[in-house]
């Protein structure tokens, strides 16, 4: 399967966005999506950038299926106070019926690339672990699992936490 | 113990160094440690802000400490798929003779008020299991334990894979 990965465009928000909405509905949680392709436009092309986002569109030659998206990667930079600059994985989808020859690689590669050149030295992720197919992938690549290797949890704290948070200051 | 809360400045540098080394120390990680207080500010001060930080510092009039830096926070906004612009919280440090009296929390609370304003709903961090003073802290300030509730898995993909990944572009 031939693909071009390129860097998402403004006008690709509504099928990033189609793209987000099939993987939730996948996990059975639709419900837990907030944002819509006017948000996620906003929030990268918007002048401050909260992500950053390739895809992979099929190549010209087959026509029909032309400027059809069939995969996407999101991620942003962050910091790490041992190695510095780092890179954090958010997302990556391969829309199912393409799913196999190399693509979510051919991603990945292209963001490695990317986030190399802007001296990050490490990804950061979080994978679900009955997702036994992406654990042994990520593995594969060199991944290590640091809630198997010495116990660090994933933690999150919501909305209504954080405002609580912001109204306890003395 | 009375302490102002302010955005660290460049000049900041050595001393939220120190305090890293320190943690780092305590830890016996300090070989991990390959940042300098030069990269420390060029990576916030130089036009490309790859995190942000809070300092707490001694209140003036206790004269014979003043400027004396007891408390960092160091933070990166970045997005997720369902609810769009989130805060990673890297890491948080009080010197130890200043622990108890809320100086963390004030931190983290001034964090939240900066992050709430930028329309963050969502604080995600990491925390090692063996912690269990920390891990109740946030549990009390009301996160969840993904890894507990969830089983999500913390993953890191160091340079070295990193760069293998970028040569495997096809």
């Amino acid at each position: 399967m031939e693909c071009v990965v390129r860097p998402a465009q403004s006008t690709d928000c509504d099928h990033v966005m189609a793209m987000i909405r099939e993987i939730a509905e996948y996990h059975n949680k639709l419900d837990k999506v907030t944002i819509n392709s006017q948000v996620l436009g906003a929030d990268r092309f918007g002048g401050d950038p909260f992500y950053q986002c390739l895809v992979a569109e099929l190549a010209p030659e087959q026509e029909d299926k032309q400027g059809h998206l069939i995969s996407y990667v999101l991620f942003f930079f962050g910091y790490s106070v041992n190695t510095g600059r780092i890179v954090y994985l958010e997302n990556l989808y391969v829309v199912s019926e393409f799913r196999g020859p190399g693509i979510g690689k051919k991603l990945l590669s292209e963001m490695a690339k990317a986030v190399l050149a802007r001296g990050c030295s490490e990804m950061k992720f979080m994978v679900v672990a009955w997702n036994s197919q992406a654990l042994a992938w990520y593995r594969h690549l060199g991944a290590q699992d640091k809630t198997e290797a010495s116990d660090w949890h994933c933690f999150e704290l919501g909305a209504e936490a954080l405002r609580r948070l912001a109204g306890d200051g003395r």
